[in-house]
């Protein structure tokens, strides 16, 4: 496939075209060993040890779903990607590119989100920048954080994954792109489906004593569980088996996949965890999700088996299997 | 005067409604001990030691100008944020909102600025993410950097402006607000006007023997030296009375203030520092910029003076004094 000259909304996705991107452009130009791994965090040397460091952009649309808006969002996605490398954050900064003639009061709006949001994490937003551009010029807010956080070097998840690895899953998958997307169109809806949008430092904290059998952790956004899975095996030498029938799927996110057509695996979370740890800690691990209430459902969906290198393969409720692979694009666009 | 309802340019000036933005929205907001001094990076305590920790959003119009573009200057303008805190720098962030239909060669060769920028600053790009946004959504391409650098807690700038201190520049004003300027409008000029736009940290590095009893350090951005030297006296019981004829001014920023009505004192640098030091250690601070590259026309600008607490004022070249005041908005939008 002759690769595209312009810019796509798929380069946004998360799904192929973006691992495109980023292989070809960025990780070609940027060169070094923090950012080869591509891990949700950067971890970098200081002279007291190892920092996390990671940024994200938001461009949701609408600004505010329900369950969320873009300051919050901005908040918890930073605040995720430290926790999944075991970091624990310590300062956020946040800049903001706003278009002309949008209401100050919206401004404050998504100003008091994110800092309701750090607080609930625990965390302060010590740095900021405000650009205003034209009204042609941008869509009316885009926010981009930055997160700061401390990690223990000699306990933090890590270490290729082994057949007979479990895979878990925080909880039921695919509501934040669901909320956006229902918001965002207007649907009519009679279960209402509200975004997982949530700081997720707090849980993965009950998980620190297990981190040294935790093999990789990852809060699954854009391109959902099945990009994440993916992730996780690409140049692995086992593979990933779901069982469709364990992975927990809201009656909402249910009725309006069935309804439009969509798959809950690709669908962006923003409050949830997947990871794969040894198959010896899985009764703790899911007691330690179970004890806080952003894990209440948590539950083991796969296991990795050296019978599929490199592929994320799903056992259907009906007892075939097929194949997960990355999309190409995505389902939905700015959905973060 | 009532406080604006809507965004307007002016709120990303830097200038007084930027200060206002700021006041009234975000710090009553975050507030917080780190972010409250409303310096170029805040201080964070890691484990370790003393963190700088900054962000700034770039949406310079046009993308590419005499000088440099958007890249280099995201890189240029974070790393400049950790240097003048006294922090070495560490690691960048770049986060990249991109039109839908830009040319990926575009993206490319942004990025290649920003390594090389990088490169030449010694720090690594070890963070990254990049959003795509429709068409109508966004100019082109905004980048957002974050840094990371280290401080020396024990020997970092710092400390009130005492009456007799001196102000000293780098080098030449307002170079990158004219360069920018000359080129979104496509100006014909006879003497051609460089941005300044450099990384400063080795600059600053030749300081650090004087850190101690050097007040205050900025790189004056948005918002050019009057803004920066506003700020430094703001809350101040001294004040500080420059000479204009001492400021340097190129040839050719000087022709198109004048053929323009600008003001150089407002015009927007990215390679230049200001700084304010104890008057006993001028010599020193003088030797040390002059012998880098970046400082070879640095120069004592003014004094501090307890005659006009919180003020800035201007001995002219025919001897009169004037205010120099901060602008309410910018004489040019989008400059950064």
């Amino acid at each position: 496939m002759p690769r595209s000259k312009t810019i796509e909304l798929g380069h946004g996705s998360g799904g192929v075209l973006t691992r495109e991107l980023i292989r070809d452009v960025f990780l070609k130009t940027f060169d070094n060993p923090a950012l080869a791994p591509l891990m949700d965090s950067a971890l970098v040397e200081a002279a007291g040890g190892e920092l996390a460091f990671t940024t994200d952009a938001y461009v949701v649309k609408p600004l505010v779903f329900p369950g969320g808006d873009i300051g919050k969002l901005a908040v918890c996605g930073t605040v995720n990607d430290l926790a999944v490398v075991g970091a624990r954050p310590l300062a956020l900064s946040c800049a903001m590119i706003v278009r002309e003639g949008i209401e100050i009061e919206l401004v404050e709006q998504m100003t008091r989100s994110m800092q309701a949001a750090a607080a609930d994490a625990g965390v302060p937003i010590v740095a900021g920048d405000t650009k205003v551009v034209e009204r042609t010029s941008c869509d009316g807010l885009f926010v981009t954080t930055a997160g700061l956080g401390a990690v223990d070097a000699a306990n933090r998840p890590g270490g290729a994954i082994r057949d007979g690895d479990a895979v878990i899953v925080s909880g039921t998958i695919g509501e934040h792109g669901t909320a956006v997307l229902v918001a965002r169109e207007g649907l009519k809806v009679t279960s209402p489906v509200v975004s997982d949008c949530a700081a997720l430092n707090g849980l993965v904290e009950t998980l620190r004593p297990f981190f040294g059998r935790i093999r990789i952790m990852r809060d699954p956004t854009r391109g959902g569980l099945a990009t994440a899975l993916n992730e996780f095996v690409e140049q692995s030498d086992v593979g990933l088996v779901l069982r469709e029938a364990a992975i927990p799927v809201s009656d909402g996110v249910g009725a309006i996949c069935e309804l439009l057509g969509l798959d809950p695996l690709y669908l962006a979370n923003e409050g949830k965890l997947v990871l794969v740890c040894d198959a010896g800690v899985v009764g703790e691990v899911l007691g330690a999700l179970r004890s806080h209430p952003l894990g209440a459902r948590a539950a083991v969906i796969g296991a990795a088996t050296s019978k599929y290198p490199a592929k994320v393969c799903l056992e259907t409720a009906v007892g075939g299997l097929r194949l997960v692979d990355m999309l190409v694009t995505d389902q939905l666009p700015r959905i973060c």
